[in-house]
């Protein structure tokens, strides 16, 4: 079979693509194990070093419907649609954060039920959906208020996979991810961008500004278990998941002063020094909005697992991402 | 200023128009009181008996964009927005529930944001949101899970209102309903029409059908006290409201069973004789997913009120829409 991520050139798109290749196997529509026979990456740029011959990249606009109607055949058993503006940019263009997060979204699930087959479809939403006069830990049973679009535009997706799925249309999931930290690469328009900057970038001897408050508390799951996660998310029984198709995954709960000290533990004072604490009011005001903690029981029996401490998401980090140097030093 | 009220040939659309005909201000933009000089009814079919020059018809598609952004000028100071695919006929058709209840009500709030100057926008929203493990009592911080493509469609929309006025594109306000009843006229698709049904048709001297379990508890609102809620509901200045436009409407929770007991009550055992319990499981299932009950402390202090109970709803109904001789009995 094949397997469609979305917004498969960003750094989950192409990690999932490449623990696909090596796991070899998804359960299909049917719940049996079938073999994955192309892994197709659809992005608005190309893919970096697509290292398996099983990868092919479509490059296009995720908001091209007759584009989805054509990458979503019978011969594609899953979607992983990862594609989305991130939450700073969706604030700051609304129309682009409608038209990819929501309208896309919506095409996709169209395409979906077009094909007739119920492919699977895991759905990547996030802490953005909750906000505003939080308890200290969310449950499931707490109500949504998302104080930002992109917050508001996953949530609309939420409603929609749910809906989709129950009506038949397709079997999704959603998976409510905490923010995900520490990323390689550069920094980039999520309000959440820091919680990799304030870690990835003293690790690489350069300065890194932190916009948010030091007490401020946030979410947090290293790419590695956002990954096992996906997958995890994607091979459940759809009996499993009852009336609601959304699973808050495990994180763990830190302020920005704790994963400072963090980073010092691990990689010296030299490194947390090159921490800048400069308050960005928009940045925090969402970031602050965003739970610090979920109830992770429902994740939990379902048999998802987070990272044990902050500590563990930046060895993990050197260790995947870093020289043998650093390596060596975590 | 002119007042825009879409799903205007319905029954609480006509209702609302003749109420603010009498009232004759709402307030405005700038939140302070206006003389209303038009008031439009946007419909797809025309309202019967415009008694009042100052009542306006336009007969469209509420999903047509350019209609839309043609009736929503800048001298549009209120739209209450009450057209919608009812639960019963969104559940059976798709499409069409996705088309109005989500399309339409993205379209009007774009021609709303593009007419510039933040009209204010009244939404009616649904018991339907809400669904699957409630508990007995819904709070204010329960989170929504329709079970239903009406309820999603509902959801999706009040999350767009709540994104667009904190935005500041317009100033919003969502009104949770509980089912309205009793109301004149015929059964529509909605599953709650029975609601009104098994009062109405018996007391016309009619057999009607009870489609839920005598057990299953329903949440009810008079249409004089929706009405009511509507025009406070608008009223509000923005800041009462925080970081969540939506209130949920005050009203009285009575089971299937004790509707009928009221009924006897009120109109005799003749009438209540009239109802043929009858169970539809499509039906019954879609209205046992709705909360009986939920927590209305936001909607007092903000000067809403419901229901004193069943039987002053039958009442009600009795003095609004029925001949004299069945008002002499109340």
């Amino acid at each position: 079979m094949k397997v469609l991520i979305t917004g498969g050139a960003g750094f989950l798109g192409r990690r999932l693509a490449h623990k696909l290749v090596a796991r070899g196997s998804l359960k299909g529509t049917d719940g049996r194990d079938q073999a994955i026979d192309e892994i197709v990456l659809l992005d608005v740029v190309p893919a970096e070093s697509l290292a398996d011959a099983r990868i092919r990249m479509i490059v296009g606009d995720i908001a091209d419907a007759s584009l989805l109607r054509r990458a979503i055949d019978r011969g594609v058993g899953s979607v992983f649609h990862l594609a989305a503006i991130v939450s700073g940019e969706a604030e700051a263009d609304f129309d682009l954060g409608m038209r990819v997060n929501v309208d896309a979204c919506r095409s996709l699930l169209e395409a979906c039920r077009a094909a007739g087959h119920q492919p699977r479809v895991v759905f990547t939403s996030s802490v953005a959906v909750y906000g505003s006069d939080l308890p200290a830990t969310v449950l499931d049973s707490s109500a949504l208020n998302p104080q930002s679009s992109y917050g508001t535009q996953k949530a609309i997706g939420e409603l929609l996979i749910n809906d989709y799925s129950r009506k038949g249309f397709i079997d999704g999931r959603v998976l409510r991810l905490p923010t995900i930290g520490v990323r390689p690469g550069k920094p980039n328009r999520a309000a959440s961008s820091f919680a990799s900057g304030i870690v990835r970038e003293p690790l690489n001897g350069e300065q890194s500004t932190c916009p948010i408050a030091p007490e401020t508390r946030v979410w947090l799951l290293s790419p590695r278990k956002a990954i096992e996660g996906l997958i995890l998310g994607h091979e459940l029984p759809a009996q499993a998941l009852g009336s609601s198709r959304i699973v808050n995954l495990p994180g763990v709960c830190v302020t920005a002063y704790e994963m400072v000290a963090a980073l010092e533990r691990v990689a010296g004072a030299e490194a947390a020094k090159r921490v800048r604490w400069e308050r960005d009011e928009v940045t925090n005001r969402i970031v602050a909005s965003w739970p610090g903690a979920w109830d992770t029981r429902r994740a939990e029996a379902l048999g998802f697992s987070g990272d044990a401490d902050f500590d563990s998401i930046i060895r993990a980090y050197i260790e995947d991402e870093l020289s043998s140097a650093f390596a060596g030093r975590a």
